[in-house]
């Protein structure tokens, strides 16, 4: 089987020395890739400079990225060639559009106007006290999968902080259904630490709890390859 | 001598999953650590998680921060211990303070008033097609460095982006003068990759030229040790 497999965190830049990032250290992408390279499949793992890796190997195949826009266009064309996406990638919701003072905010009669600006500075002053930032929503890559390959298994990933177990369930079916993905591994960040990882990984009707990263990564394995 | 070193770029937390990040590799910070490291010096380097670090070492203690808060906390006492500091993180000028999204800022009149506002969810939501984020200025450390320890030799950094030289040079000798530094490393993003670093090494008077990371460790070195 070809195993698509993302990790790490995304970076949107607000000018050449600064950027938006999602922090994820690409350990669970990680284990997840080694778990299926160590049965002998083949996995293509598209995952950021910062991120951690596996050892380089014959049947790892690694992508670099750096923000929603590269992503997009690296994944397009490797979803079409997988059989299983497992996308555990932590993607920016926004990139910034506009970054200016609160002086040119108050003198502006149309907000709209701001957010077809652009800065023509390499980097942004830093003169003024306050300084606002537009920032618009990037596309949503997991809502595509589907689009570019009707047959791919997907397995999606849902980040919240400190919401109840109902809500953490609700909001990951939620995505389920709207992204047509096959599983999605639900979590919370107060439960992640460096020694745990609690998680459940959800169906439509179903439901696993994984309870650290080596669980959750054999648990995302089972799902894959006795489906087959 | 005791030298301290910072090195790195700092982030400031949006909510509990993004950042805003100065990049920032660590590598010449590291290189020069080691300079100094190497002629049997005690040298301190403040740095980051992410930054890479020069190998542990009897003569090397090492202080992770993450963001401004954190390192103004760390550097207040050690300033005052040290006799030498290289600042050459890449400091964050801005820090988050609310983010919300157009409607809102649409329905205020008073924008000061969003200025006092906090985010109260740990994760922002993701609903809105354009979000903005107010920034507050961070205080400058490199300006409380000789009210710390006025007795401190200091040396700055100023990384500016496609710049004349002309202005490169005002601009950093501006800085000298304003934080009382004793040099200004100054250098240009365009003129940075990884196998070059032009960079000025500028002090009221006179300037020496470096280019490549190496050089500008050795000059930093020679101009700190021949002071004494």
């Amino acid at each position: 089987m070809k195993i698509l497999i993302t990790s790490g965190g995304t970076t949107e830049k607000i000018d050449s020395v600064r950027g938006i990032t999602n922090h994820s250290t690409g350990n669970l992408g990680k284990l997840i890739a080694e778990t299926f390279l160590a049965q002998g499949h083949e996995v293509t793992l598209v995952t950021t400079k910062q991120a951690v890796k596996p050892a380089s190997q014959p049947n790892l195949n690694l992508h670099e990225i750096s923000n929603v826009e590269s992503l997009l266009t690296t994944m397009e064309g490797l979803v079409k060639t997988h059989d299983v996406l497992i996308h555990s990638m932590a993607v920016s919701d926004y990139t910034p559009v506009y970054m200016t003072d609160i002086d040119e905010l108050e003198k502006t009669e149309q907000i709209s106007d701001l957010l077809s600006k652009s800065n023509s500075e390499n980097k942004i002053s830093s003169q003024a006290d306050y300084q606002v930032l537009f920032l618009k929503k990037t596309p949503k890559i997991i809502s595509l999968v589907k689009e570019w390959n009707p047959a791919i298994r997907l397995i999606g990933f849902k980040l919240l902080v400190d919401v109840p177990k109902e809500e953490l369930f609700r909001v990951a079916r939620a995505s389920l259904q709207k992204n047509q993905a096959d599983y999605i591994l639900a979590n919370d960040l107060t439960e992640i630490s460096p020694t745990q990882h609690h998680a459940y990984l959800l169906s439509e009707d179903d439901s696993f709890e994984a309870f650290d990263k080596e669980g959750i990564a054999q648990l995302i394995y089972e799902k894959v390859v006795t489906h087959d």
